[in-house]
């Protein structure tokens, strides 16, 4: 049994020991995913070091297993004539993974060093794009004849090459397309091994095409509970398969994306040790977060003439931008994930704003109500001069109520409207709406305050 | 084939027109899981309505797959009797997970309507907690003892009362403890049908206790890319498994929650149509907003008298808050994030905040470089009287780094430390870190202006 859930610090620890024969003894019990874990996280001039410590049965699955920068550090410090050994002995998916990531030379050479047979699926692969159900899907399927008996297929099966698992094998008609599947379990089930394959065939089913995004894969697996879905080319023929572990990867990856950019980053950082990396990341987002706060400035050198002369009025100003960014992001939020999570259609966009107008006046009723009790406290101990207190208090509860308000719906509307014009509503929404919405905050404040009351 | 991808908007529009008719033909052809959207997404009024219109065959599949608020909506409306016969016909795990969502006088009730061996089985599962392997799993496993053929083996799953589809068969030793596993496709393929499956048998496995949680269960099958993961009790028994689709929805959940908690909300929103449970969601986390504003604003009338006499000082406040809060949830959210899909480990700690300490340096100077930059333009246009313009925009820029140099460290210290005190990370993640940022911004931005200022 390979050790699981291994002590991967104490190897970390090891490689700045340079205790390279340890290390080898350690990593030979390992798992393969758990290895790929302990190079991800090595210092980048060990990688390659690292990864021919392995033996040469672990390379095809760990190197399958690494994350982009560990892969093109390791494989850069192979040769052509060892990476082709490597990559024939992977699965073709995993194979197709490293082989588009090399320059196109090198790709061609490793592809040329390789047998025919494995060389041919690599690139058949290889027209796929990476994120569609073509670049995610497995060539290996099991496919019959409807004419086929029981017997026969369970014959059939036990010649088969070794391959991933499955629990599906499809059933063609002549030209390769797919008419329908059958269940392994239900086959095996059917006493009467006589019995014809079209008899126990499936033409009830789910399939995804070879370019369908693999975001869309996922939701068709997640949708309807299966745990393999049969990918078709444009006249239907079958060319391979997603299985749900392929797309449990996407589902994190999707995951992960929107929380980064809802946070202003990228998930990049995820895999990266590298302070400019995460920097490179990040900068974009502080950096309109700053012209916001720059722009923000200049606001408020307009109205510093009014607002100084009322101490309250220029000390509410971080709360009531607080208030706005936050409520519009939780907006953007729902927005965005509902969209990953089920997408989005034409209707249901006019109930969503509907119900965050209602949850923005909502919210601002509260919110005014507090902060308008707070400034009523807060008068008591210091007065303006000119001012009623109550006129005053209520003014600010009446600007927080329609900043938020506006924050809600804004917030809700921006990802919708980036949804709409097919770019990923999570991209722009973190920092730009709580941006936006701080500018438009402090706009709305300085409005309500100005119209509401006799400022000089 | 059931028709996919069906046009839910349009059964929402019959539904306002009660076209009941209408929807209950419609939906006769849809999959299970589109109608549970459909009630999902139905006013509360129509739910149990929409339910009636099932036929009894589409009844325990849709059930098993609606959202919480729909599903208790539909199962108030069922008289005992009626709920007892839907539940029997659903796969025990499903059926668990709608028992024990009732009170328990009527748990007990509708078991008692059961037929015994659905209800002890169900009752068997009602002992674990929800978010454990025990709670997700399927107490259907195959099992088989070492000393039985291939033949034997083959004939067995012939005779098999119809269940889950399964790709392992799990070897048990007298005591039914786990020994290992056969794949059911290289049980088919095996030529000699008298070879005893201890030849064919896996013994190095990975397993899941009944009892770990299943974020952990989730962990595992996606490191080791496992389609299906056997749970045994604290005595070695095994008890069931949990299959990669279960795992797709802790993965999507677990998903949705951190990113609605980094958002200063609750992932309980996607199941809801209602303004007010929004609001409950979100209202807590803009009360602290508004706290750590109103906190602000007492900063504020402290420093007034001196700020205000240098307005460029008071209008960077907004925009020294605004860094700071940003870029201590981006420190937070890759800790989330890696926490969320890695775990976390002794060492790593000083790797990541060694690794913040210098992105927040970095960014920082960049960022304060920006705004000096900014305050020279601001300054030739509007010079403050009595301060050198080169000696202002250096302290804001110094006071910039400092706050953002504050903010990412901790923010990167915040959810480890939750982590460590076994919080939820993302639980207290978001607004919490954004609003002590402002207030530690803001602080560090008053600190080093009156340290480096003759301020009066």
């Amino acid at each position: 049994m390979p050790k699981l859930h291994p002590n991967i610090e104490r190897i970390v620890e090891l490689i700045h020991l340079e205790e390279w024969d340890q290390i080898r003894s350690a990593l030979a019990s390992w798992h393969p995913a758990d290895i790929a874990d302990v190079i991800d996280l090595a210092p980048r001039d060990a990688q390659d070091r690292l990864f021919t410590l392995l033996s040469d049965d672990a390379k095809p699955d760990v190197l399958s297993e690494l994350d982009s920068y560990a892969e093109s550090e390791v494989v850069e410090s192979l040769t052509n004539a060892e990476l082709s050994e490597i990559v024939e002995e992977m699965d073709p998916d995993d194979a197709a993974d490293i082989i588009g990531d090399l320059s196109d030379q090198r790709s061609s050479e490793v592809l040329e060093l390789m047998q025919e047979e494995e060389s041919e699926e690599v690139r058949r692969l290889l027209k796929y794009e990476e994120d569609t159900a073509g670049g995610i899907m497995t060539p290996d399927v099991v496919s019959m004849r409807s004419d086929q008996t029981v017997g026969e297929a369970i014959e059939a099966i036990a010649y088969l090459d070794e391959g991933e698992p499955f629990v599906y094998a499809y059933i063609v008609s002549e030209g390769e397309r797919l008419t329908g599947y059958i269940d392994i379990w239900e086959l095996l089930r059917e006493k009467n091994r006589q019995r014809p394959l079209s008899e126990l065939c499936h033409t009830e089913f789910v399939a995804a095409n070879v370019n369908d995004d693999q975001e869309d894969v996922a939701h068709l697996l997640s949708q309807y509970d299966i745990s393999s879905i049969p990918v078709i080319d444009d006249d239907g023929r079958i060319v391979g398969r997603v299985t749900v572990d392929d797309v449990i990867d996407v589902i994190e990856e999707e995951a992960s994306e929107d929380i980064f950019r809802l946070a202003g980053s990228d998930d990049i950082e995820l895999e990266t040790d590298s302070p400019v990396r995460s920097c490179i990341a990040r900068l974009p987002w502080l950096l309109v977060t700053l012209f916001g706060g720059l722009m923000i400035s200049l606001i408020l050198k307009q109205f510093h003439a009014r607002i100084s002369s009322v101490i309250i009025l220029g000390a509410f100003v971080p709360a009531v931008l607080a208030m706005g960014g936050n409520t519009g992001i939780q907006a953007s939020t729902l927005v965005v994930r509902t969209i990953a999570l089920r997408g989005m259609e034409g209707k249901s966009i006019t109930r969503l704003l509907l119900r965050e107008i209602a949850v923005g006046a909502i919210m601002g009723t509260i919110c005014g109500l507090c902060i308008g009790g707070w400034a009523l406290v807060w008068l008591r101990g210091a007065p303006e001069p000119g001012f009623s207190s109550m006129r005053l208090a209520s003014v600010v509860a009446i600007a927080l109520f329609c900043a938020m308000s506006f924050a809600a719906v804004f917030g809700a509307l921006v990802p919708i409207v980036l949804n709409k014009l097919r770019v990923d509503p999570a991209v722009a929404s973190g920092p730009f709406v709580t941006i936006t919405n701080d500018l438009a905050a402090l706009l709305i404040y300085f409005g309500t305050t100005i119209a509401l009351l006799p400022l000089a």
